[in-house]
């Protein structure tokens, strides 16, 4: 028995379409009513979340589609998780929600309890956490950690104490009191929507167009030939590799504010699903080291599971380890990990805020990660995604124009690739939920796959039969 | 019967301090456990959540204060309120929390009853909502909405296409598409610790020091002599008012970047529970419409009932109202209010994320409002409001040099007052706790009072004696 049929008896065992457009009826006029008083207009259908189960969502109009996007890859084990459920008539549970603590100044009983669980699933070499609420918010309170950790050591210590000057300064928002340094990114990089995450964010104009930026560097990220293990493809990514690192340590180098903190998502997501090798992270972790820059790695999208390791920057092995992890999506919660005492910053309430996080979000974060060991899902991950791309690779060679970049060998059920052109990527995701599949796409033409991580052979099965009709759709 | 006694039948009676010390040794023993691996540098003691009921807040020694800090006034109707305790076995919660939706692509059948049950609270002349995380998220969120809507109106429209150069410059954090628009903000402002949202905080250095700022301007807020009711307090407060809006209209004039929002709490609460006048609060709504910038009202710690008012900004009564209010804490979710369909943006994705808010959350919310709405309980914190502060009255004749500036008369329990010095603010706290009281301070050396919107006179009494006996230790 599958995790999937122990956990989910009555998970549908197909796709079921009923409507002839989707978003159906029933989605359309809620999706009307909701735009009265709600921003509605990304919405593809409603969902009735109640008779969701497992790998399947079911819509408003009592469509069933075999759900390959998971809330913008954020379901982690599939609709109304048993475990999940218990959880909730849980006395901690309560506590959570119904008294929600500000956890810095009144932290509850059970919040170390809580924290020790989520830890179990923290990557290899860090084993603290600060919590948070959203992927933007883990990578901003990351970089201000990052601020305080670099302007202390740079002050000589954390114990030099402020100047008077930078006490008044900070006050008019003015250096030396709020410095002018920058965070390095990557072009392409998605890492929030908000002020500090947004200027590292360098995905589409549309996520930044006519809000205020910092005047942050974005380096470049190396954009490799896939597949990525033919000998040729190996010789010239380890050269782009090495362009993109020359790019980076100019950039630190010559920048025109000091460059605090590199941020990197071990692959990006939203833009493009390009990957990074082991060969590069651990290079960035040399010249970050060699630079007095503070490490982190974004991993809110790759985290938990869904590239076949807990976290994605452990395939590369980077020693020493970052500095700062950070998470959010599939944990249901966000923050980030760290192992450096002295990344808490030298004086209390620098780090803080009412709530610090939402206990109840880190109590589901807990209990997820422990489902995740007790099942072994890493390596069922692993193993229906290596079942999945060597799937993929034989309709590639059936419709190469239509399976070009296929990329995520070896990364689990983390894969992507593109279409000829945005519009057919576009039209291909359609026809795909007409064929009872939802799936989402990344950057300007490529299509993500982003199933839970209980995901298995049969379903995988399922859709590489409805992606099989559905591209022989596309080219009708 | 009162709310408090229906809602909680086994409400304690009265405080009972049980340790010689707070916190008490098995707090202290837990906070520094949980100092293996999180921040708990700013913990007051460790609370058994299960245990508190009501307005009464029981720590890990099992000693029981009557709570006037609640969670940094972010509980409403106290502990384990039995209606929140309902809400936690429905179906809605339960797909809120297991199923946790991303609302802006897929929303559950259920959304649009949870935002109308919300909307029933808004504050009056607005009518849609965006939900965010928390208090700082949702000013975060507000600022890109009035950003977006400044820009399109600079444009000439909201059908304007971006140009070719914003679109490539915004790419590179740089202008014309990044544009050096401001927010207006005042001294001792707390707005939040992200990085826009911390360009407008102006509290304390602590909260800003070694972060990168945008370079936006603070306006003085008006520094009034209290009571506001005396003849020559009103006369000289008038005259405090037009010094501060000429700041106002001087720097939104004559500011180095076009300033396109202003934002202001109608109490300023960390900052030392300052009061702004009906006339300040209307005249800045003339200026704001003079010179096209959008009028933003944070409400995260004066909203939702604490002030007499479901918001406090209403005893102003704004004409025309303004552009945005933004809400959390007692909301324990977060979003903004508005009502000019154009402040939401052109373009699908340009004000989106993941989850856009919580609806586990945001059910809370609305079961709160309901509450407040069914037992009217902003009355409730009126008449509770004026009972206790005519008692604080008669304690600053016995002890004027420990009630300093009593304010806050009319305004619910919304009170503070200041001690002499800060020091003597902190030991005042502590000798409160002691004698059972919760009590949190603000600014320098300011005591506000943040009960729940169910302390009633009884409660009142209680604290009145805790405070008398405390008083007169302190000043021993």
């Amino acid at each position: 028995m599958t995790t999937a049929e122990s956990y989910y008896p009555n998970e549908p065992t197909t796709p079921k379409v009923v409507t002839s457009e989707i978003p159906g009826p029933n989605s359309v006029a809620q999706i009307k009513q909701l735009g009265e008083h709600f921003d509605s207009r990304c919405a593809y259908f409603v969902v009735d979340y109640n008779k969701s189960n497992g790998n399947y969502i079911v819509d408003a109009d009592s469509n069933v589609y075999l759900d390959l996007y998971a809330q913008i890859a954020s379901i982690a084990l599939g609709y109304n998780n048993p475990k999940l459920i218990e959880l909730l008539s849980t006395q901690e549970m309560k506590n959570a929600l119904v008294n929600r603590p500000a956890s810095g100044n009144f932290p509850a009983v059970e919040l170390d309890a809580t924290l020790q669980k989520v830890l179990q699933v923290a990557p290899k070499g860090q084993n603290q956490v600060w919590s948070g609420l959203s992927g933007s918010d883990a990578n901003e309170l990351a970089i201000k950690a990052a601020f305080m950790y670099y302007a202390q050591k740079k002050r000589g210590g954390d114990t030099v104490p402020f100047t008077e000057e930078e006490l008044s300064s900070v006050m008019d928002n003015q250096s030396p009191g709020a410095p002018s340094f920058s965070v390095l990114s990557f072009r392409k990089a998605f890492h929030g929507r908000l002020f500090a995450s947004g200027s590292c964010t360098c995905s589409k104009p549309i996520h930044k167009l006519d809000l205020p930026a910092f005047d942050w560097p974005h380096a470049e990220y190396p954009a490799y030939a896939y597949p990525l293990d033919t000998p040729e493809n190996v010789a010239a990514n380890k050269i782009e590799d090495d362009r993109c690192l020359k790019i980076v340590e100019d950039l630190i180098v010559s920048w025109k504010s000091p460059v605090a903190a590199l941020l990197i998502e071990p692959i990006q997501s939203e833009g493009g699903d390009n990957h990074a090798s082991a060969y590069f992270l651990q290079r960035l972790r040399d010249i970050t080291l060699k630079h007095d820059v503070v490490y982190i790695i974004d991993e809110v999208q790759t985290g938990l599971g869904a590239t076949g390791k807990l976290w994605c920057h452990e395939y590369a092995d980077i020693q020493p380890p970052v500095d700062l992890v950070t998470f959010s999506k599939k944990c249901q919660s966000a923050g980030y990990w760290f192992h450096d005492p002295l990344m808490v910053p030298n004086k209390p309430y620098r780090q803080f805020n009412t709530w610090c996080g939402d206990t109840a979000r880190m109590l589901i974060f807990g209990t997820i990660g422990q489902e995740i060991i007790d099942n072994d899902l890493v390596s069922q991950v692993s193993r229906v995604g290596e079942y999945l791309f060597a799937k993929l690779e034989i309709l590639q060679t059936q419709y190469p124009e239509s399976f070009k970049n296929l990329r995520g060998k070896g990364r689990g059920t983390f894969i992507a690739w593109d279409l000829p052109t945005g519009e057919l990527r576009e039209k291909l995701l359609k026809i795909l939920k007409s064929n009872g599949c939802n799936v989402g796409g990344c950057a300007e033409k490529s299509v993500r796959l982003r199933p839970t991580l209980t995901f298995d052979e049969k379903h995988a099965d399922i859709f590489i039969d409805a992606l099989t009709k559905s591209v022989s759709q596309l080219n009708n």
